[in-house]
């Protein structure tokens, strides 16, 4: 444990709205090394609010989060990104002057438009947006080293205070982050690239697969190490997160999703008329941003055994 | 090393045709543990049989598939399903009877139908499918471990002798592989929706972010760790392979293919129309099948650090 007094923590009251994998893991890093003097966790549910207590996650917990931010210099929403604008509807009049409010939501538009209205004046909003996750979900999910070497991308509105922006960085990278920084809009053009549309097609395939005959559905199981079980996994996130991430990007995701049919029906149609040239031009093509990816040492590794 | 003069080899000359990944894992196990007296690998590349005999894969390799088999007890071929027939046709009148002739593919019915015709009579065909590989090929990516603990499946002919399927599978059981039997037809099902349709989908996800622009490009690869990346690496598998199984397993990936447009452009509805509801109870009925592939301990682990 980090003396933190040494040099002073980041924040004095760090509100934590909703404390799940993210919160939860947020919260663990803050405590282990003294990023803040108190902790207080909102969560709706009694169960959960016992569960915080219980892992020594916050100092205080509540299910009021109006009355949590009163005199707190730091907010960090970490809901599912649906719950955003009534939250800042709720906390907005009781927030401090001073106090800079972040977020973890995975799409960046709107959840600034959704909360930056509510913000009142001399209270500083950060949008910001950790790209790391499991498929665990719930307060007993967190693990400090979450963060570890994972990108946070701040998406700072324009014009505002470069102070807040900078604490917020601060934050992540005493957890181990990496920070980049970009505008709203591109951040949700990039994200439904690399995490919506592969989200959206491994629930899809997954959901084909449910509806197969209940004796083809147990070898399916049974022999999904040959692909299928990578989609599984991913199919495996929380399911509130990812309705309203969809529901949150949708024109983006939608755009993405339209190119990716045209290219599944050019596909489609070199398997129906045995064009093999087709096929094997487009396979090999995309070896290429694979190596792009384990040159930049962002593949990951995968254990092919059990383990989980 | 076993000492298998004790309980004799399984086979007396085992020849190998196509040593990739599978066929050079396949001669690693064969040696290490004695299973034949002699191993021929053929390969039509002069580099690769180099490779071979440079990795101690094979006692000798030729070009020459037809002259390789002549009084060969066991022939194994293990190049892209694409090549079977034209294989099958040149080795067929210099097969010795009694001689066991098997394979890799990943597709069955169409390898029945393209082998079958040509194995004269005394020649027993046992159609194999190891669900084991890497996004790796050539002799030199071959690892002894690769069929540990895998399913091999096999679909025997109906009618055929019973010895020659046991052989086959004690070779495979020596590899530390399990098996499995089914029907051909059975199999290319099971198989084009835990890995046909999945790699099919893989390979579309990935060309579809290739076309996208320079700059954003560049950050999907950054960023590939949310999602994108284990598409990508299913996507860097062998393109001949792949180009192979989609032509050969045509009818059942194309039927499957309609059914997962059909579940996608369900989604897109919802996501068009706002409603969250329906992608809510998809996202929530995906999950039993990943709990059950856990269950089953086939769900691996994902190390999400770098490392390749």
């Amino acid at each position: 444990m980090t003396d933190a007094a040494t040099e002073g923590p980041l924040f004095d009251t760090v509100v934590i709205i909703g404390v799940g994998l993210i919160g939860s893991s947020l919260a663990l890093n803050i405590r282990k090394q003294g990023l803040a003097r108190r902790v207080v966790g909102v969560s709706r549910s009694a169960e959960n609010r016992a569960k915080i207590l219980e892992l020594g996650l916050a100092d205080s917990v509540t299910d009021d989060a109006a009355e949590a931010v009163v005199g707190a210099d730091c907010v960090l929403m970490c809901t599912a990104v649906g719950a955003y604008a009534s939250l800042a509807e709720q906390i907005g009049p009781h927030l401090s002057a001073g106090c800079i409010v972040s977020d973890v939501g995975s799409t960046k538009g709107s959840v600034i438009a959704d909360i930056q209205p509510h913000m009142p004046e001399g209270v500083h909003f950060v949008p910001a947006h950790p790209i790391a996750g499991t498929e665990q979900s719930g307060p007993a999910a967190g693990f400090a080293s979450l963060y570890k070497d994972r990108w946070v991308i701040l998406t700072p509105l324009p014009g505002g205070a470069r102070e807040p922006v900078e604490r917020i960085a601060a934050l992540w990278r005493a957890c181990g982050a990496m920070i980049d920084e970009m505008d709203a809009l591109h951040h949700d053009r990039v994200l439904a690239m690399t995490s919506h549309l592969p989200h959206l097609i491994a629930y899809t395939i997954v959901d084909t697969a449910t509806q197969l005959e209940d004796d083809l559905k147990s070898e399916v199981i049974k022999f999904s190490a040959s692909g299928f079980r990578d989609f599984t996994r991913i199919a495996g996130s929380d399911p509130t997160m990812w309705r309203d991430v969809f529901l949150n990007n949708r024109e983006v995701v939608l755009d993405l999703l339209q190119r990716f049919q045209e290219d599944l029906v050019n596909m489609q149609r070199a398997i129906r008329r045995g064009d093999g040239d087709f096929l094997f031009d487009r396979f090999t093509e995309t070896r290429d941003i694979r190596s792009s990816i384990v040159e930049a040492r962002q593949a990951g590794q995968f254990i092919p055994t059990e383990g989980e």
